[in-house]
């Protein structure tokens, strides 16, 4: 029998990613492990993991809108969506009318949308889409109210995990190895 | 039965921290992970965690007054504390002291004060307040000598993990999460 | 009976170790935790690991010719190669290329090359080489496809670990330890 | 019966503990988790741990010399070095007879020295010393040469863990914990 990357996901989770076309992010604590590092001269440091950047890259080749959407604002976030081609919505005091506005926009409904955070801002917005998401290390009010959560952590490959996800609900996955492995 | 978050807390504990209207932390090993970063130009940097913030702010907004309390003395930890809006004392010889004069100005007693420390210059002030409260990571001599310890580690939910504790025995979380999802 | 550093390993790991003339390594993610750190001016940090650095060194010492080949461009990179003296080659599109490249100038086999990767972009070049060996925490695609992987993660003595096992498998272990003894 | 510090440790490791008046300690991975960082302007970062640095603090008062050995050169190494009052040697090549030459200035034997490291160069002095420890992060072949191997990895409280042990074996530690209570 060969490999599947479906095997181990219920059949609801991969009907929800399956109709994913908007894919949207929390920063700290999802696309980072949640510290924020700081130095003595005022400047900030995050850090990214490249696992989730690939997976970031491979989501949008792979026509998922792909989306930062962050309640703090930062240089880092900005260069590193820029990096990978994403958009980035930055200072967001309230995510869920942000991801009202960007479904619009596409021209898509909330059942269409995946969200993946942490804490308590993106409740609201969890609680609204059709595909809500939070990685392993999120706050137990956050964790206990999605419909899937990771086993990697934030920073360390959640989202990774979940592009993984989509990309195998979506039938993505058999070309990107073929591929990878045709060269 | 719905969620309650007082199910896994001891009655004494629950007590102890129904009475906090003064909440102070030690930085290094509690509000970070114990590192201490240098870069070979003379700066420092230190990691603080978003979970914690977002805990510090909310036990603000619920009326129990915060206060950071370190013997070291940091640029870093000044920035972190106003970004916060929380008060800050830096280059404390004797937290018990310092402890003392900040109850007084509040009009309360020890009994009404929680300090959370992970290492011995930490231990006359444990020793001295109403609830004791050290990091998972905390020095073994001051593990031992606390009223209640954390799951999570310093600079990795410690902080939060407390601070839920305090809205919960204060009974603020439900408001916290009905607010939250009624957006 | 005298200490054996074979004695975990397979005999047909230690046979594709035994003909390794030109050792490859990814960097983000086997050289690296995978985490890409950024400043709010626009500095990228990485963090390599005190003891990757002495097996790269003993290995070149014992005549295997290594080299380091990332998808990525970093002056990090360069720099950190640079104090160990090994060749590196970055901003690779086509990691296989590069193998095939560095094979012919050394005049040998792909069968001879080992090559440690960690994700997608290093999948073509895995298939190719005579001994492909993954970090511990490599994307789950790319695990499934090598011949042998860490127990370490990388960053953290991955490539300690298989420079060890190069070194054993070559017979140069003994040596070293006697040598380390012998002052 | 009260609390001792001693109960966990074997007779043997006590007795050597007991003698020891020099405490030498490798930076890199010892006194950190082995992570050597770069920024891509060229500058290096190192993390060390706030407890560690409270362990030399009360070894030094004790009366036990400390000294860093290292064979790298940093200034962030002397930096700490400087900040915690004692010694360092960096750029060491023969750590062994730099442990020589501090044990002769001390008027001690090497019977009376302890030495902390993790990879081979540290290997001849841990050989030598009458009181060789790794930490748990130790590499493989250093790991199985030593009397004593910490818990806690380097970086993470090793050190403190070790200079808890030799406070405990010279009789200091009750007199620390009252002087901590009796505030």
């Amino acid at each position: 029998m060969p490999y599947s990357h479906n095997r181990d996901y219920p059949a609801d989770i991969l009907a929800r990613a399956a109709r994913v076309r908007l894919a949207c992010f929390d920063v700290d604590g999802t696309l980072t492990d949640g510290r924020l590092i700081f130095d003595s001269d005022g400047r900030e440091l995050k850090a990214f993991h490249v696992l989730d950047g690939l997976g970031l890259v491979l989501l949008q080749q792979a026509g998922v809108q792909v989306a930062l959407i962050t309640a703090r604002s930062s240089p880092i976030v900005a260069q590193r969506a820029a990096e990978l081609g994403i958009a980035v919505h930055m200072a967001v005091k309230d995510k869920l009318a942000c991801v009202h506005a960007l479904a619009k926009d596409v021209g898509i409904a909330l059942d269409q949308v995946m969200f993946m955070g942490d804490d308590l801002p993106d409740l609201p917005v969890l609680q609204a889409v059709g595909f809500a998401v939070a990685p392993a290390n999120a706050h137990v009010w956050t964790r206990e109210r999605v419909h899937w959560r990771t086993v990697a952590r934030g920073g360390d490959g959640a989202a990774r995990e979940l592009c993984d996800l989509l990309l195998a609900a979506q039938g993505r996955v058999e070309a990107l190895l073929a591929g990878a492995q045709a060269r």
